[in-house]
């Protein structure tokens, strides 16, 4: 039996495309849809209003459709509240739960519209001491109030920007030909914006950052106060450690691009000297240490996590091996980011954009684009993909930023004070 | 003041290339080589000997060189015992030490010549009641007898494989130009003969296995016998749940090509079934889970391990989220492996090879050149490179042993019986 | 001084994005809009209609608009004929020359409505003789009557498609994490039913087709109908001579993927051979050339052109070393071509693409990802690309027609006729 | 019948592999070796000569194995002269003909070893008026002399460097993972030494220079004197010239990374002004172009070649359609080449690839590490690759070169005067 249901659609509905699509997604289901109401609003800083009615063949014809459009940014007028039902056991997840976008999210409890917290894609959200937040499968507990169906929510999908920013080409297809120094100098002014404006920038990390030679560029960054959370894994931390005891990566002089004599060895001296310290800071404390990017981190007090993998040697004492433990590290560092720029690591990037609200500006640098394209097919389709080289990226967006410093001293001689706005 | 001492080549070592690396590492070390005695092997059967007086500037030049010859294969005649020094910590190494190739390796104690077990690279060799082994640097603990220097340690560089197999690509450019279906009927060739002979087939995969639409070709693999064991994440294992309870993996139907509705809860609802009946093993034993490639390995025995990583969902409960635990389970598998296929995955590829001696023969097949380009600079270099899409490559792969089996049935129809050698 | 003027929008404009798409480009550049007349369809096959006004900050400012409005579909209610002007030389635009896209483009003449002929993108609309047609700069004549401006012109951007095809992805990143085997059978059966229904196919293809051992099933399609023109280059055609001569491929034995002996030389002999000859027809003619693709095409009446690049050995005496006379005949080939299917060649691929109007269905084959995304960067957004194995492609295709002939013989046993529509 | 020949091997047949290759080679075919004489150098100055005999089962499979040891530096010792025979049409070999090595090679003719000229591989060698040259096929005349078998010919395959240079890496695999700025600053000095000395310094680039913003950086290089040609085609010009007039490559303004209004035509106005001017060197002499890569050539009189392609638009009246003409020109600009360097295009390297000796230094630029890779699948062994984005690589290689002309001005105040040695 035909099923009916009204949804509304409020907001830059048109600019944003949630009206078409919308009208795409319940012809492509097969599903019915009639215009109720329709204002437009007739200048760009309007928005706009639709009412419409969907129809399915049958109630879970029409479910379907009403919990597709959910998640493009539709909700049911008269909602009701949110429905709940216990998770049976840990880690199961209740019959009909709702599956989170990362796009920012509000629920109905007792009549009011609660924002989801730590918004993240292909979570489940949990309601507790009237509160709501996107908990991950692997955290849900027997007994946990977990919302099924589409009752009661609302998708806010981000609004996009208008005026130029980098973030224009989002969405647009990953491409090696752009003009590489612009796109340098646009990544600069917005790294340098968000900390002048006192926001939380996050870098993502791989090893190739110090094998390309870009690891002074990135000391560099931690001291001069432009990166707020370093998330990396035992690699980096290894190959920086090397580099600065020894002056090697994998026993490859930096310098010369030759192998050094017993430079194979060097890689395991570096573990060993820091686990013989027995920690990082030890051995910053401890002079072992006294340079690189794991010792800006340290002296500057930057919070690191360095996650573990199976391809580790060592590791070292700092690494968190326990997956899932160094997962809510992760989580915890991402929390309120402002920005988040991942370099040539393709594991933490697309474990870092599991976490990251779509609202979070993300700027993925590799040389292989497909790390783009993927971090992009697992859902992250709010980052912008640079396919550059890190190694001569991080040198030009170091020079970058210390051009804005210098002009930005020139217009401004006396002194401010800077504030972190967390 | 110069240092000079006495090495030794024996074997294939024209054809191995082995005499000329020496020469060549000795000149880029600014030593200098004099040819004491030469024998050269005047057909292709025979073995050939060299003795060569090498001379560096001073004992520490000279070390270092006789360093990288020995791992070249080159030894000290008048070989005397293996030095040790202990650990003077757990995780720390003594100054000095030696650190391996993956190629077999024999050190000299109490004047017999012992075979390091468990050759792979980057480790160390520790003694112990009577044997060597290779052990990696987070299993070492303090008072280790671990061997230092170069004295009393042999290492055999790998012979070339003669008459025309498929490892003679060895060492060669990586190319996508290559005839894929010749490629593949080797590689069938090469499994169904070490199957035959009662050999070991480890198989390392990636979810792309899954999303390419490769599953049913390696599940039928393991059905027939031709894997001996799985080393792979949570990710294989979960697209691999959903798509047999479900149909879809992260939601596409592989039929279709199309995103299922409500096909985004799939991959939730795939951990969550297999948590709630308590491991992939219950799942099978409960009827839930009736297929696919973990299905086939659960009924058929055949031991896999799910390694952890940051980018879980869930994970299952069978996923070892502790990643040096997750390293050494690996380990274990790699033992005595005869072939090791590495199919659309760069970390589990490049963990496993750490693990490997260069002894095994080792096909990596991605669609991505630099998979393979990245696991040889990593030092596993006898890998040959694919470079082929696993969607087709599974399925044709099938196909060949398929008529493989066929042949062989038809030259002996009487009953076989077959017998694992180990 | 402001300036405005009227627009109107009218088909599927919301479906199309159309709408959205107006309203995004007058607010990036600067501009006004208001909504005059707003029509809706309220079911699926209704069009709509739109009015608007648009608002620039002066006449140029407001021509720039209405340019780049004009080129996404909208037009000018009132339209006048359109502006021609007369190319002041051979392969010189005049002054603001309307430069196409690769929609369907409509012109005003006279007060009436010309499908404007040849559509291609960035290419000049020339009236001659009371019709109108694409010119590519290089074949513009002194005198020629260019349009220019914007005005009595309609462009109109494709439908997208209901009803799940292959093209459906149309747009989508491009990833290699696809169920290849269901991609290649929805290719076969979008070929299959094009050649069913009498439609055109045309086949641009690079040397890799041999290299990777495609080559016979490339000729089993041509030979069964489904190549209605081969657009290539020498490369291809020597190396499917040299296999079908000597069974290698740049002396390759595709067979077993070993050097030949004296394989080297078999590349220069295939050219000098077909030389001899006088030209490929010559030798096929003569008992030469036996087998292979280009065999097939040359029985089979299917037209082929062999374009020359800087590249080449040789070339075969049927190479059209002229890159502009290339140009123009495989521009000629892809006339009314249903579906073009480019595999393994960037160049071969973007040259033709540069040919294409967008509403010819077009797909892709690489292993590099990046050849589907600089086609698509080129303005070829049509475009869907399969990233595969184009050596596992060819045989699977050929594969899945054969299955889809035999079930259609099963289905009409009775004989068809079959009719080319043109 | 069995048969047999002596062989000889001279230089440092060990130390370039040269004396295992040949050991190999003549295993793999099948034949058998004896060692007859063998003296090797004692230190690395000296060179080492052997004498084998060489068996083969029948006369046919001995001068198999010959021509191939012959193509890696083997040669018969009672050298009779070369053996020659007339091409018996244009383009047409005569059976038996000599397939060429890029390396070095000789030819013995009435007694006397004459250098072959031009040398590059899979060419003829013709013998004219006491000389011997390289001729590729298309090239060949009717009646022609040219050399057939393997007799009276000598190859020199490059010994390896030694001292470090850039070119150590020559051979290794193709990695993204090295330090760039290292690479860049011994590239940088390998091009000022070479420049210093009168080197010939030919670019090789496609479009890509001008769209990642490169174009200022290489213009530069252009005007300082450290490019002696330029090897390209219509796009880069194209693009280059577009640029220059308007601010954008492709309509994009390379300052904002953003698409300019009207943006699209301008690659169109760009060739219809050159076109207008009548040529590139016309625009620059009527003050049309002012600046950029093919102003600074015109300039500063460096040749140019700009090979047409059937993806060009126009093309300049610069173009050389024909692209066996084409070839022509760019072979006569590569000859007495001391470095090409080749940037982001692979159909001009592999182009120019072919026309080179394997003794010119050769590196390879560019983002995608499959263009390197296919360049040395197609013969240019020699080359090496930087993977590495060309858009900060060229302004970082043009700081290098800077800083080497600063620090060379302070060691030498005096006036030097600089003479090619061509």
């Amino acid at each position: 039996m035909e099923a009916m249901r009204e949804i509304e659609l409020r907001g830059h509905i048109i600019d944003s495309f949630l009206l078409p699509k919308v009208f795409d997604k319940v012809m492509d289901m097969n599903g019915e849809f009639e215009i109720i109401e329709f204002e437009i609003g007739k200048h760009k800083t309007d928005t706009s209003y639709a009412r419409l009615m969907i129809r399915g063949k049958d109630q879970e014809h029409l479910d379907d459709i009403i919990g597709e459009l959910h998640r493009l940014g539709a909700y049911v007028p008269e909602a009701e509240d949110a429905v709940v039902a216990e998770a049976p056991k840990d880690k199961v997840v209740p019959k009909g739960f709702y599956s989170t976008t990362n796009h920012p999210t509000f629920v109905k409890v007792d009549g009011e519209w609660l924002r989801v917290k730590n918004q993240k894609m292909d979570s489940l959200i949990v309601l507790r001491n009237g509160s709501a937040a996107c908990k991950t499968i692997g955290h849900v507990k027997k007994g946990d109030r977990v919302v099924i169906g589409n009752s009661g929510i609302r998708v806010v999908p981000p609004e996009r920007p208008r005026g130029h920013t980098i973030f224009d080409f989002m969405g647009s297809q990953v491409s090696s030909e752009r003009p590489s120094q612009s796109l340098i100098r646009e990544i600069a002014e917005e790294i340098f914006e968000v900390h002048e404006s006192g926001g939380k920038i996050v870098v993502v990390g791989g090893p190739a950052i110090v094998h390309t030679g870009g690891q002074q560029a990135l000391a560099e960054l931690v001291r001069k106060g432009y990166v707020d959370a370093l998330l990396s894994g035992n690699a980096l931390a290894v190959h920086d450690v090397e580099y600065n005891l020894y002056g090697t990566s994998l026993g490859m002089d930096l310098k010369t691009a030759e192998l050094a004599p017993e430079g194979h060895k060097h890689h395991l001296y570096a573990i060993s000297e820091i686990t013989r310290a027995g920690s990082l800071k030890e051995a910053v404390k401890q002079g072992v240490l006294t340079g690189g990017i794991m010792y800006e981190c340290i002296v500057n007090n930057v919070p690191y996590v360095l996650a573990g993998s199976i391809r580790d040697d060592g590791p070292l004492p700092d690494v968190i091996t326990d997956t899932m433990k160094a997962q809510d590290l992760m989580r915890e560092q991402v929390k309120n980011a402002d920005i988040v720029l991942m370099m040539a690591t393709m594991l933490h990037s697309i474990a870092t954009g599991n976490c990251l609200s779509s609202s979070v500006r993300t700027i993925c640098v590799d040389i292989n684009p497909s790390t783009v394209t993927k971090l992009m097919d697992r859902g992250t389709a709010q980052a912008i993909g640079i396919v550059t080289d890190v190694g001569t990226f991080l040198p030009w967006l170091a020079e970058e930023l210390d051009n804005l410093e210098k002009s930005r001293k020139k217009q401004m001689p006396a002194l401010r004070v800077k504030s972190k706005k967390r």
